[in-house]
């Protein structure tokens, strides 16, 4: 039997392996404390069943993200699918009789580096896109940005995977990206008559790269770092703020992942000082219009609302919405599944947040 | 120096050829007098530069629709590019170096019969749809229906090219089809739980093959047989009437092509004598729902209004909203552009017409 | 239930379905007495066993054809599999329980006319090959060539699939032809440093389309026409024949499929007038060559050899290598299975074939 | 202006960049002075020309490696061309103007560590393969072993990458392993039938994300390593070779590229003092069996003979023929270009390295 995580986005740590049993924590993120994302492959007999648990479980970030959570695996790292898992005496449990010997297990189906990378080269090669590198992280990678459409537009932002760990964020990047360049879409054909995009489908590279939950390779919660980021702590933040005052704001979009809620939802700027009623018919136009173009998509569920001027300025739509006094919004996508319209063998998916992204960009649209 | 028209849906005969000088003439549909489609084969020496006429351009049935047309070539019969073309002195007159030694021209992308096939043999390997052959044609091929959900549910049914030319109907369609078969896509995951769908992605298989413009091989215009087909002359919409009947109907889409109008438009049943105010505001719903998820709809340009209680009960959309009282539309693509988001290499497209489908789904859902 | 033979390629005559049972004709083909090849769609209901039957088996042209031959099957018109078949009291017999409402029924996997545009057009595309047109058949459709190589070489020829039901011959051609092409194949350079390749992927476009087993649309066995062809009775051999004059012959393949004996073989010039020692070598060597390339070649079983001098000279490869006085092979594949390397699920199979297309390049290097 | 190393395999020092120059060094291997692997992305200014200069290329392993290089580099990190190289001065120099923003410059066409895990975990998807894990190396990664046929058979086994810069020798290995995984392809059909493939597609897989030349992450060239592998050093031979000895070993390929001949060549036992006419005949006819299947291979270019007895058994290939009294070779393929066939475009490629594969395979069918 081997457990091994060396590799892109692996998170894990053996504590014991004994006959079918494999008991097993999770790493905290570098620099950090934060710890919930788990990704590694495990090699064992094909035609066994085998136990794993996840002896930490309580410890993690978000005890409440294991409530009726399903782990996913892969024996091809293409397809991923839900194993039965139970949350029990403070520990995550589920098992498994392997197909084949070889078996991958995540928290979420993740999104490489190396596939971020074909989807910055490819989308290049378009003519309407340029890539854009604003600055290096703290581990010395780029901060990619893709820039689509004509510079001279108002600027419509989209920012993804502050939060490493939620690669569904990613994968609805890439969903936004391929609708743009899609030079059969009348929609993006029209939207990028007005507006330009600027994309940046991974805020965390060096997160991602190292299996963080959410914080970057100095430790910081970058979805906390927007009032006042660093050059030292925070340069993702920091060199996208710098680049967002060059282009200014039309609308903004961040993209989430939820440990707890089996919903997709939204997040606004209620509580921002600044918080107008224009701003939040916006938002409720944002709202309704989402709402039946994908009905994966609703408003009932989400996050409790901040006070008026309550908002803390430090996490991106706030600070973008109070800075350009535009629709900006977090958008949230489950680990878990949709439990309006559940998917008992996947749960919530790759697939289902890519084709979020077009959704999405048919509600700005619709909206702006 | 070789003009190949015989394969599926060939459609052009030599008047004669001469140095690099090609006269043609479109043949009139299998027992009947109209005439446009054409597709063929053309061979000749790569690097050299071919002059081709359609000496019969004005005898065609639209002769409108050869103002600023530009005809569709390909050279690998996937990609399809217009060529330069001008309509002068009642000759449809076009020119091209060729860039190797075989290439095919048409009036449109065609969508062959073997893809027809896949598409019908593809489906029904997915859980949700089933397959089923209504009746026979006048010329022995079958009627296919893909039943896709639940039959105790409403029915929603889907129609294309009772013209057989209009080739953009069934890569909508497919488009449709497609959709609905992603397990996915929540939109049609929704639809799914309300409604059942019933498409008969190609009404007139026999026209197709045959390469009709109109007809179907009996020379029946099987969208003015609605009110009383035959069995001898219409078995097509006879079945298709006949199993409507079975399933009712709530909704209906008819799929066409438009010779004339660079715009893709709808008509109504706004002539039908039951037209009641509440279809008419499902009509204004759907066609403003519409526009918003695709700009490549519009409802500026169309056909003339009918007046009231002056529809022609023997087309299909017609005939369908007065019998079943439910919303029926007739959705036309242009054979040219769209004159507002125009598209110079290629025109119109076979992939345009593929995502209007997804589009009307989604418009459906939302009127609905 | 329906049975629909009519598309490209469809072959039956339905002459009883009752129940779960339908007896079917094979019909002959065009003008001529020959029949064997059947290919039909069957359409009923999903989870229930049918039962066919051919009832004039026995009058087909190749009654130990039947013996031990396994139906090719498929629900998408992709994958082909065997279903299990006997022949008994002169009809071919075998059920089969659906899986789905639609089902193909065939000889052999089909090759499409529309599959044989595609590679002639594809083909097109590549730097080292053109297309020509050598004449015209007797339906009317194009004789299509391709030159790959530079024409100062030396000329090796293949065609295929003079007898259209033979279809292994083209998907054979297409092995080799995307062999050829291949430019990382340092076989295919060093082949192209001498030799010049002058392809027929289908001798037979008319008799392919109509379903025929050994004819052309005239009645005609080509592989009987080579010694005095006729521009009305067999143009297509006509055609290649005053081709093949022009560029002379190095060697020439010509590839088949028996519908008799279980192995791949071929037939040489044993009985030609001219028959040399070093034709006799060629041959010998081409053969040892073959068989440890391509295990699913074997010199065991074949056709009886020809006494000398008594070759029958309008058989193609007989003709050819009395004419050029070169190697001049006919290829044989399965319609039945390779017994020695037998593969139950699929019997021999178009991927089969297309394989040995690269092991026939292999030996011709060798060999020459 | 960015360099960017930090990814997978990544390697390179920047030295100095200015206006439009790049000055960069080659990292040596992780704990070792072996040096010559490369790559970056570098990211720019699309239209504008760049001049790189590897400023340490005369300290790198093999200078002569240089002579006549090209570099290879890639817009979208899937199609690798060769860039205009000159090795002037003991500087390697070469300029390229941008297409796009972002670029990849590296010494061979990378193998990534993320294919490398595709491709065990789809191989062991096939019903004659199994994956097998011998241990853990250094950097605590798995050491793959795909185990594919009977394992009652008697034991082939192929070794790939030892040296982790040689990434050619990965392509090679894929090649092999999908050749002998195709259920059409008769000659692999045959092989499993008396033999069963032991396939390690990397052996080195630290130095392989790491970016090394030639040695693991502990810096032994493991081709060095086989007289006498420890757990600590060579962990990665020491399963390997302790495996060995449990199946036995009746043929043995090693697959390496070379820095300096441009030409794919073998090396042999030659020097083994256990060398006998039978090894030698088994050599010269692999030799001459590989040369007319795939031309690429050649045997008039290559490495100097060892004298008889003066074998070094720290080699692979040496040492498993001595153990095993078996055919064991030594494959090189060329970093530069085949200067028999050259690839102006490419050089020496991984679709080449890839299609050697099956040739390797069809050799060794008709030598053993």
């Amino acid at each position: 039997m081997y457990v091994n995580k060396n590799f892109d986005a692996g998170n894990i740590e053996v504590v014991q392996i004994k006959d079918s049993s494999v008991i097993l924590n999770i790493s905290a993120d570098t620099n950090s404390e934060f710890k919930q994302w788990f990704y590694f492959q495990f090699h064992a007999e094909a035609g066994k069943k085998y136990h794993f648990e996840i002896a930490n479980a309580a410890n993690c970030s978000y005890e409440k993200g294991w409530e009726n959570y399903q782990v996913v695996a892969s024996y091809d790292g293409d397809y991923w699918f839900r194993v039965d898992t139970q949350y029990e005496a403070k520990k995550l449990i589920f098992s498994h009789e392997l197909s084949h010997n070889s078996i991958y297990f995540a928290y979420f189906a993740p999104y490489s580096y190396q596939r971020h990378q074909q989807l910055i080269h490819n989308a290049q090669l378009s003519e309407t896109c340029t890539h854009s590198v604003l600055g290096t992280t703290v581990d010395g990678r780029n901060i990619d940005l893709l820039v689509i459409g004509d510079t001279s537009n108002k600027a419509v932002w989209i920012t993804a995977r502050q939060h490493p760990g939620e690669t569904m964020a990613e994968w609805c990047a890439e969903g936004i990206v391929e609708s743009l360049l899609d030079t059969d879409s009348a929609l993006s054909l029209t939207l990028l008559k007005d507006y330009c995009f600027y994309v940046v489908p991974n805020m965390n590279p060096d997160g991602s790269v190292h299996g963080n939950l959410r914080s970057n390779f100095a430790g910081a919660n970058l979805n906390r770092e927007w009032l006042e980021p660093s050059l030292e702590h925070s340069p993702e933040v920091y060199h996208v703020r710098r680049m967002m005052k060059q282009t200014g704001v039309a609308a903004y979009l961040d993209l989430h992942g939820d440990e707890g809620l089996p919903y997709v939802f939204m997040a606004g700027n209620e509580g921002n000082p600044s918080y107008s009623n224009s701003i939040a018919q916006l938002e409720q136009n944002f709202s309704n219009n989402l709402m039946v173009i994908n009905p994966d998509f609703q408003s009932e569920f989400g996050y409790p609302k901040d006070e008026p001027g309550k908002a803390d300025l430090r996490i991106a739509s706030n600070w973008v919405g109070e800075e350009f006094k535009c629709l900006a919004l977090t958008i949230e996508m489950p680990f878990k599944d949709n439990a309006n319209i559940p998917n008992k063998e996947m749960g919530w998916s790759a697939e289902r947040s890519y084709l979020l992204g077009t959704s999405l960009l048919t509600a700005l649209y619709q909206t702006l």
